[in-house]
C-alpha cells in the first residue's frame, strides 16, 4: 500500500505513529506532509529508516492510496490546519487513516466528502463495540507473555516490542506483537486502543487481545502510558493486569526527569518505579522487570553506552537500546 | 420525587444501587420491584433504611414519578426479564433511571415507546461528551480531599462517603460527596459515572469533578473498584491519581478473601494492601491510608467488635463499621 504522511510541525521527535511506519510498516511511504520541513527528505532528518520526499501539503504529494495522520497529539484531538490536506486526499481518492480520539468519520464534512469520493476514512482508535470485563484469564494463552511498561509515554515501549519481534525471529522464533495503541494497529493491521475502551473494558480488551493472539513462542504487547504518569496510568494499570505477562520490559528515554507535557511532575526515581510495577503486577500472576530498553538517540556513543550502564544498574536488570545495540541483552534476560 | 426500585433476585446483597437510594436519598421510595421477595417490605430484610412494600411487578407499584433501576451486574448489561416492568413504566408515564453501560435511550423500543409516552430515559452513567485528559491539578482544590478506596467493589467506598458526610456536617464542617458511580449520581443529582469514561479520561474526568465540587471543608470522593481487582484495577487508579487525594480511607467487607465474581483470585494480605495503595499513590502527591471501614453487617456484635479490632491493627490504622458503629474513629483520624 502507497501511503502519505501528515507530520506538520512534529517530525520526528512528535510523530511516533509517522516514525513507526517508517521503521516497521510494509507501506511504501510516497511522502510526509510538514510543512516546517518540505524541501527535505526523511533520511535527512532520521537515517534508520524507509527513506521519503517532505512536502508542504497533499496537494505536493505524489498518488498514493491513502493519507495516514502519522501524530498523536495530547487528548487526541483535530487540528483544523490539516483540514486542507485531509480534504484534498478524499478528493484525490485516498482513504485516510486516522488514530485520533476525534474520529474522521463523525466529521459531517468528511463524511459527505468521502461518501460522494468513494473512500473510506478509517479511524484506528474505535474500538469494538462487544467488549467485556475482564475475566482474568490472560494467563492461559499458550505463548511467553512479554509487556513492555515504561516510565513515561512516548519512552520507546512499541518500538521495543517490534524490535524484539524482529529479534526473536531472527533467533527462530514464532514472535508476534500484541499492539494497543493506534500506531501499533496501523502497522501491524490489528489490535484495540486501549486509551479509547471504556475504563470498565480496559483490562478485559487487552485480554481479548492476548487470547486473540494466542498461539505463538512469544507475544510481546504494547504498554501504554506509565504507571506514575498524572493522566493515563489507568490505562497502564488495565493493560498490566488484563495481559498477565510472565516478563516486563521497562522502557525509558535517558535524560528524562518530568513526566513530558507535565513538566511540574517528576519521573519517580527508577529503582522505585520497577518495584511499583513488580508489586502492582504481584496481585495479578506477578512478574518482575527482567530487562530494560533505553532510547539514547541524542547522546553520542560514548555518552549511550555510559547510560545503558547506568539505567541497567538502576532497575536492576540487564538492559540495551534495542534500536542502537539490538536486543541481545533482552532477549537473553527473559527466554 | 416517588420512585419505584427494580431489584430482581438481588435484593439486598447484590443491589447496592437500590439501598443506597433508600438509606441516603431524598426519594420517596413507593416500592420495591423484586420477584423472590413479593409480599414482604423492606424493613423484612434490611432494618435501617426507609420502608416499602416489595412487589412482583411493575404492574404491582403504586403511582410514581419514576422506576430506578436499582441493580448494577458485572459488566453493566440489561436483563431482558425487566423489559416488561419498563415497558409498564413507560407507559404508565415514568420515567426511567437507569445506571447500566447498555443505555435505555439506545434501546429501540424504550426509545419509541418513551417518545410517544412523553417520559425520560435517563442513563445516569452516560459520560459528558467534553472530557480532556488529566491536567494533575486535582490537589489545587480548596477543600481537604479524603478518597475511598478498598479491597475490592461492593466494599462500602461509597457508604462509608456518606456516613462521613453526614458525621462532618453534624461536627459542623461543610461537607460534600463527590459522586463516580451510578448509584452516587442518583442519590447527589451530579457526578460522572468513572467506569464508563474512556480510559485515556478517566482521571481527567475525575479531576473536573473534584474541581467542580470545590469550596467545601472537605470533600469525600466516592472510590471505585480495587487496586489488585482482575478487571477493574485500571479504573480504581484513575481516580486515585485524577483525584490527587490528601487521605486515604480503606474499605473492606469483614471475612471476604477472594474477589466478588472472581473465586480464583485471593485479595491481597491487607497490609500489603494498604502499602500498595500509598505507593501508587506516592508517586503522584502522596497520601496514606489515615483510617479503614469495615463492613461486619453478617457478624453478630461481638463478632464485629473483634472484626473492627483486628482490621485497624491489619491496615495499621484507627478503623470501624461507620453503619455499625459510627464514624468517630475515621473523623478523628483524617482531620
Amino acid at each position: 500500500m502507497r501511503v502519505a504522511i501528515l507530520t506538520h510541525g512534529k517530525f520526528p521527535d512528535r510523530a511516533k505513529t509517522a516514525l513507526g511506519i517508517l521503521r516497521y510498516g510494509d507501506h511504501e511511504v510516497v511522502a510526509l506532509l510538514d510543512r516546517d520541513r518540505a524541501g527535505q527528505r526523511v533520511n535527512d532528518v532520521v537515517s534508520d529508516v524507509q527513506d521519503a520526499p517532505i512536502v508542504d501539503s497533499m496537494a505536493d504529494a505524489p498518488d498514493c492510496d491513502a493519507l495516514v495522520v502519522g501524530i498523536a497529539p495530547i487528548g487526541g484531538g483535530f487540528d483544523d490546519s490539516w483540514r486542507d490536506d485531509v480534504r484534498t486526499a478524499i478528493e484525490h481518492g485516498c482513504d485516510v487513516v486516522a488514530g485520533l480520539h476525534y474520529f474522521l468519520s463523525d466529521d459531517d464534512e468528511f463524511a459527505r466528502l468521502a461518501e460522494e469520493c468513494g473512500v473510506d476514512l478509517r479511524d484506528v482508535r474505535n474500538p469494538p463495540d462487544d467488549l467485556t470485563v475482564a475475566e482474568g484469564t490472560a494467563g492461559e494463552v499458550d505463548a511467553q507473555v512479554v509487556l513492555t511498561v515504561g516510565s513515561d509515554c512516548s519512552s520507546g515501549k512499541m518500538t521495543t516490542c517490534y524490535e524484539l519481534r524482529e529479534a526473536a525471529r531472527e533467533r527462530g522464533l514464532d514472535a508476534a506483537v500484541v499492539p494497543t495503541g493506534q500506531t501499533g494497529i496501523m502497522i501491524s493491521g490489528w489490535g484495540i486502543a486501549i486509551d479509547r475502551v471504556i475504563s470498565d473494558f480496559a483490562a478485559g480488551a487487552t485480554e481479548r487481545l492476548v487470547r486473540q493472539a494466542g498461539n505463538h513462542d512469544i507475544l510481546f504487547v504494547e504498554g501504554q502510558g506509565a504507571l506514575a504518569h498524572p493522566a493515563y496510568s489507568g490505562v497502564t494499570t488495565a493493560i498490566l493486569h488484563g495481559s498477565q505477562p510472565d516478563s516486563l520490559v521497562f522502557c525509558h528515554v535517558a535524560g528524562n526527569e518530568q513526566f513530558g507535557g507535565y513538566p511540574s511532575f517528576d519521573i519517580p526515581p527508577l529503582p522505585e518505579y520497577v518495584e511499583l510495577y513488580e508489586r502492582m503486577s504481584s496481585s495479578l500472576g506477578g512478574s518482575t522487570v527482567d530487562a530494560g530498553s533505553i532510547n539514547t538517540k541524542d547522546l553520542t556513543e560514548q555518552e549511550a553506552t555510559v547510560a545503558v550502564t547506568e539505567f541497567g544498574e538502576a532497575i536492576d536488570a540487564p538492559a540495551t537500546d534495542p534500536v542502537r545495540h539490538g536486543c541481545d541483552e533482552i532477549l537473553d534476560a527473559i527466554l
